[in-house]
């Protein structure tokens, strides 16, 4: 089943485009799975793209239109009348088909909703609008099979025929009472395993996951991988059963979050792709590498203050890029592992136990490195022994400063409600390069005291 | 349902233990989810934890040992009989048998297995055994359920009961031929609402996606994630249906590769977190900060061979923060860019392309960064006009190359099958710390000529 997206392929499909061979086209594309498709879309021009799209199936493109790449569908929505946008929402469930009016400019949104010819569904899609898209509610899908508790099996089964159809994958069965509040679940195997005079209260599992439709979307996650969840119902406060939550949504929750924060570290702000446009790259990158200028003056200030009056220990300035190298590195270990600690929960709120762990770090890895680095400079360099013992406790002590830095900034952050990921990376490596170099000259100062 | 860790409960339930109150020990822990409880028992101590496997009943236990720190799960097994692990065994499916049994001493292994009593899933264990846990054998569980084409949809029904009894999700009922290779799947959605003299062969559907055996994780993690599949067969060379894979599984997978990568851009090599030894901590640091304190060795050693001669140019050495930060900064951000694409492939192979991209890139954002610096190395800090000049175009030419390394060496670490993502982090830090300090030295010596 290996799908691979070659260029002789692609190629294929502009050919056909262009020869206007539609009948062909069609039987090519019909062999691939939307998600496929997509791909191929993503790769050929808008024009190409729209080509296909106007010549499959609503219901097919409905699902490519999901999986295209955000800048693409957008290109793609722009290109389509509301009348055809609003056909596609109509194949699509409304967790996906409130996403997509979600993204579409505002008076074109009101435009396209009115278009949607079944009422249910409207009514539906108009709801999700309403909550925050990093919720539980902008998350969930009003899909989702519902059975009353005073229901017997076999009226179930019958009833579940009709409402399983519009649902695409049957995880749970949630059972609420006469007030729409949920009281419970079942599984379909629960059901077809059962006597089918059996009353659906027997069955029932009173013990449900769910989440408030307010929830935070990270939380969610964090929940449904914790209990190993498929799908989870969301409830309002009164328990009245609103939607589902199913997994698949929380696979793309969690990469969104991890690519995140890996970029954040990276110091790339924003969602960027490799094949994202230069200027949209520029945007993302050169912000942070400006807080690195501004650490590099900083560090230049610092030096230059100090240089002067150096004298025979000149030879120190050769030695910066080793304490700011340092420090910037072990800075971002200390900040990774406290940003990653936070955002698993695995890091207690004991700040001053894991600032003194972090501080114990710092003193192994110190001395580790301080003592590598005085061996070196003094048997290597030929430094003097005094220049060398300097080096090695600057070393040490600014290695334990970016620890703590490391791990106090990402604390700092988080308990401020701030996402604590914008501390790693370039923010953290720039303030240790002006606090390293500075500890550096002044470690220098006292002891050889120039 | 939100459970919270808190430190009355983890008193609560030691007090309880010291107190030997079994009844209300056990009272306290029905009401909690056995995620939750391992929760606990990763904070309690050994003893403490030992005392509450043995009090619960092992189909409980059985499921926290699952949940459990790995650490803290080697300790408890460890103080298990191998009688007592196999009896804890029996209650898992056969994935999470096999996971644990894997983390065994091999002498232990064969102990557990021969203590097993069900003798089907003793086989199915030690089948699952043979395969590397990084591949679709390693993540898949024997536990499904199976149908011939040949069967009625009542005949189906009355026998999935019994199968269904030993799969605590049934996401897709996998169809097979007399000689048990997958020919189709069908969901108990389509089966209820089927009529009961249906044949299977008719509702079976063909297009059933499918890994090897041998896939590797990553890339069944990949297309679970592109098909938004919650559970996929997995078959061999010859189609024989060998077991299934379920989407929880994939989400630890996604998990720990981002964890992974984004520890690596951290510089920090294998798996730890904020809780661990600190000695586990400073075995998974130490070495990367070496990394960086060569690199900061060989900028020593080029600006010492540079800064003898440098006469009334020694404000250059001011400046070496600034193009070895920025340096850094710009490397792993390509290389970070680089290692996402590679991963959710969205990068060609066209290396060129990607290369001459990052070139431009480089040059829009070297260009601004060194504008900058020119302006306030000469108009803040005074210095001479050809100095900062030189300043000026070294920043460029150091971006420029740092962009290129940075996407360079990932990608050509991934066409040798080497992890890209060890290629971020400290390691490109540090070559364009040396690379960077010596252009910079390199261009300044040509325009200054010193």
């Amino acid at each position: 089943m290996q799908f691979q997206l070659t260029d002789q392929l692609i190629e294929q499909v502009e050919i056909l485009i262009e020869q206007k061979n539609d009948k062909e086209l069609k039987k090519l594309l019909d062999e691939y799975h939307y998600a496929d498709i997509a791909e191929i879309l993503d790769e050929v021009d808008l024009e190409e793209a729209m080509y296909v799209i106007k010549l499959l199936d609503s219901e097919t493109t409905a699902d490519i239109l999901m999986e295209l790449d955000e800048d693409n569908r957008e290109k793609v929505l722009r290109n389509l009348s509301a009348k055809e946008i609003a056909e596609e929402i109509e194949e699509l469930d409304t967790d996906d088909a409130a996403d997509i009016i979600a993204e579409l400019p505002e008076e074109r949104q009101y435009e396209v909703i009115s278009k949607i010819e079944d009422l249910e569904h409207k009514a539906e899609i108009k709801e999700l609008l309403k909550y925050d898209e990093d919720t539980a509610g902008g998350l969930m899908a009003k899909e989702l099979v519902k059975v009353y508790e005073t229901w017997t099996v076999a009226g179930c089964l019958r009833r579940i025929r009709g409402q399983a159809k519009d649902v695409t994958r049957v995880h749970s069965i949630y059972v609420v009472d006469k007030q729409e509040k949920l009281v419970g679940r079942l599984s379909l195997k629960d059901l077809i395993t059962a006597k089918s005079e059996q009353k659906i209260a027997e069955l029932s599992n009173a013990n449900v996951d769910y989440v408030f439709v307010d929830e935070e979307a990270e939380e969610v996650a964090r929940i449904m991988q914790k209990y190993d969840l498929e799908a989870i119902p969301v409830i309002d406060q009164e328990r009245t059963l609103l939607g589902r939550i199913t997994i698949d949504d929380i696979v793309d929750v969690i990469r969104e979050e991890a690519d995140k924060d890996y970029q954040m570290a990276a110091g790339i702000s924003q969602d960027v792709e490799a094949d994202d446009s230069i200027f949209k790259l520029t945007r993302a990158r050169l912000p942070w590498l400006l807080i690195g200028v501004v650490g590099g003056i900083g560090a230049a200030s610092i030096i230059d203050s100090f240089s002067g009056n150096l004298g025979p220990y000149i030879i120190l300035l050769s030695f910066v890029p080793l304490i700011q190298g340092t420090a910037g590195n072990v800075g971002v270990q200390s900040s990774a592992i406290i940003v990653q600690g936070l955002a698993n929960g695995s890091i207690g709120n004991n700040v001053f136990k894991r600032l003194l762990k972090e501080l114990l770090l710092g003193l192994v890895n110190g001395i580790a490195i301080g003592l590598l680095a005085f061996i070196i400079t003094h048997f290597i360099f030929g430094a003097p022994y005094n220049v060398s013992f300097t080096i090695g406790i600057a070393l040490i002590t600014v290695i334990i400063m970016a620890a703590l830095i490391g791990t106090f900034i990402p604390i700092f952050l988080d308990k401020k409600g701030i996402d604590p990921a914008v501390a790693t990376g370039p923010f953290i490596t720039t303030s240790n390069d002006i606090f390293g170099v500075f500890l550096y000259f002044l470690v220098a100062k006292i002891i050889l005291g120039f």
